[in-house]
């Protein structure tokens, strides 16, 4: 056995780990059999902008809302996002839409204010071995998306979520979003094998984000629907309104119109894969509207 | 238009590159719109050992055969294939199950005899930009099987191909094999998202080695299946007898009964994304059992 | 200019950036013109172990001390380090020795701590683009050491400077530690390029990690002298006193034995290149024997 | 002991290997305890260009001249060498000089003439594993430089290197160039570890070409003073009378006047390792002037 994972360690006897995660209107699972689609916009660029994007999302059939407050930048003279500011309306979004809303954290003094909100935490590629923050978040009880390091060894992303399950949270979802490479036509290298070999290492739910990997719009598809067929569990797009004008990565994000059918590829996909795509169980009649139950 | 590459970009007014490969059974095609499975071990190893296989993969629905003879090895003291004296264990695997077969050249002295017997004829990773070697098989009317470098660029690889084209061959087959990143898990990296950008760079068809760019036998069956959901045309596997006593890629080689199964899941794959997975034409009816026009 | 880096970046008009820094018996320089060594475990293991080293080290004219109390470790099962019962290790090393005390934070809870303690903080390659810790660290005034990330282009390295700087802190030494490419005979590859051109591009001081960067110890010391032949101001050398028993990093481990040589070698390197080694300048008489004014 | 390289193995018993290179003018050494400059444009461009440039680099005392006459090149469209007309070039460039040439073979079909004209023959990074090649000039008596492959492991190219032995040719030097990785401000990592390395693994002679390793003239200084600190035998420089109008490289390229103060620079950080940098012993008085003896 691995001396860097252990609780992460897909064991004989261990069975796979499904996440639920709570919502307004219902339950979201993520876990082997299922594909989950997690869209939103890379940031909450305002609460116009959100709210209408989550409304074009709905139709579409997303099960969580991803909408950055806190982004993390290259450089401190680019938009940093809204702030705590931005938390209310997430929280807006989520009682609109019903749907759970997850957002990546930076700094563990905000990790208390985000969990209150947010139904899942996302700790970012460049935060993947900030071990004091994985060590806090792994105090809580809430669900998390820990996505891999820019050029994170698939031994070292395993050794990360053993840091979160170590402290006490179980529920890890591992998120492949490219690794850096010497290529530079696209922003990052899908390491499309590490999503199968992990699948194989680990019990713990595996995602992939197209729009990060690729950097390039017209990648998103094909990548995505490589990513169910490896065996991914999910996927997380960036969708925006107004892809041109938007305040980060614009380049890889689709308009809600590209993204519908994309989601309906995606579903026949993981249909085809033998993956329920009714990830979200809704229990509050008026959000499932036949358009809604995917 | 780029600058490296012009011939082999794709442009409003070009079709897509087919290229059709005859054999003594009647006809093979890649290109668009088809899954082609070229199968077979890394090496040819003795007569006996590779006219079983063959007996073995025939009825697993392959379309073209892959044997090596001329081994490129990084140390002189592993064994190096059999070099010209398995031309003829080619020419009777060839004869034996009708199918066509592809064989890769190192050294350009040897590009006429290997083209007077084989089907095809593969420029292999370490020679993706021997210059003199790409001039020369342009010269030939023969396809050519045309791998990424270990750590090629996208424009490179593209310009490889370009040099090919230039010289008047048109009949030039891209294969995505994996890259070298900091990942030591997997041998290699597959770059999926190259396979979809190669597509929409260029109009000559992308194949995929999921053998190679893993180097783990449990990966092959995903990575398969992703590089069809990316819109590859085809794949090529190692497959071998008994693969722990392989004198080469042992590791990453399937038995015949691996196979059989995924060859199905891919051409399922396929068929779901559109493709015909009936890339064989058979002229001679004794060789077009049921089992065989896949 | 670039738009990510600005307060970094070298104008004609701006002049070099001199660290000066406080110690119990005078003060270090780094920047433009000096070559200042820091050494010392990568942890400090125990309050015997750590004060022997320093007392081993001190003649060899060593003008920092490097010691680890908080560790980020890949496995959470690793020795993480002694925590701030190591503070106290640390305060008692500097007062034994008179040299100034560098050290590595994880935590933003443990900056206030530790700034008491110590005259020089690390920001780790895990943390650079922490971006919470970086601000944080930019209001206090405390000279940072900010290491490049595992596999941060030099402009994101730049940029991480860049928040340190916004907030206020205008003492930021940058440390070149090897970026992680697909060679693995060394732990990682010494950027030496990068060292000139981050010259080049900026008017910070830049030093050389040459026992992380390499890993291996017999090349501790063709690539120290490598680095300030290219132009570093520096150095952090590893020195354990029984680098077989360490707790982390022993491969890449000098004994003091091993070191004392190397440094006069670094020191006669400097001198060469124009360089001062006598970047201690002590003002306590006992302190300054004449094996230390080097 | 290794099982891909054993005969460019370092042995207790072996001594280190020191290549003898006849000229004109008399003998040129490459190996441990001496410093060797080969210097020259990327392209011989046409006879007026290189003819002068030679006699602007002898004043500088330049070892060896070199002059490429087949360009490998990703874009076929670009200058691709002037072919064999260049020998005649490289022949009067030779006698006028008293210098020896090393020039870049291609081509198996063109060592026979090239190993008449040169006096080293270079076996460039994208044809490192081509064996064919490898064993072909394996086979003459003709020195080798043997350029690292664009992401070849340190094993890849000692294996190589064994190839050409195990031919019986002995006389090799291996060339660092830089490795390609993800960092896009310099064209390649110089990877100095790696120059420590080898000299540690192996008896062969290492040099390294500071120029094709960065990219950026500005850095071709700094990087070739770091070589020879961490033990390179010699250096490759590239220099260009007017490297804005240079066919291939003048970005990297310097000029005669930039070139004479950096061969100075080079030869004192030389002597000052110990090295000898009278690598040229004349034999004819009319070509050894004062400025010659170096």
């Amino acid at each position: 056995m691995s001396a860097v994972y252990q609780l992460a360690a897909r064991l004989p006897q261990k069975e796979n780990t499904f996440i639920e995660i709570s919502s307004p209107c219902g339950k979201t699972t993520i876990g082997e059999g299922f594909c989950t689609i997690i869209a939103g916009s890379c940031a909450v660029e305002s609460r116009e902008q959100y709210l209408e994007l989550v409304q074009l999302l709905q139709p579409a059939g997303v099960h969580l809302l991803r909408g950055g407050i806190y982004k993390p930048r290259t450089s401190p003279y680019s938009f940093t996002g809204l702030g705590s500011e931005g938390l209310g309306i997430l929280e807006e979004a989520r009682k609109l839409s019903g749907l759970p809303v997850v957002s990546e954290v930076l700094d563990i003094r905000d990790l208390d204010r985000v969990c209150q909100v947010c139904d899942m935490v996302q700790i970012g590629s460049r935060n993947m071995q900030n071990f004091a923050l994985l060590k806090e978040v792994g105090k809580f009880s809430k669900p998390v998306l820990l996505k891999r390091g820019l050029a994170a060894t698939i031994e070292e992303w395993l050794g990360a979520a053993e840091y979160i399950l170590m402290a006490g949270n179980q529920q890890v979802v591992l998120c492949e979003r490219g690794i850096r490479t010497f290529e530079d036509m696209t922003r990052n290298t899908v390491d499309i094998g590490a999503v199968a070999l992990v699948k194989e290492l680990s019990h713990l739910p595996v995602i992939v984000d197209p729009s990060h990997a690729t950097g390039r719009r017209s990648l998103v598809s094909p990548v995505a629907r490589a990513a169910i067929a490896a065996g991914a569990d999910g996927l997380m797009i960036e969708v925006h309104q107004n892809p041109d004008e938007a305040l980060s990565d614009g380049k890889q994000s689709l308009t809600p119109e590209e993204f519908a059918p994309l989601a309906e590829q995606i579903k026949a996909m993981a249909r085809f894969q033998g993956k329920s795509t009714d990830a979200v169980k809704y229990e509050r009649a008026e959000l499932s509207g036949e358009e809604h139950t995917i």
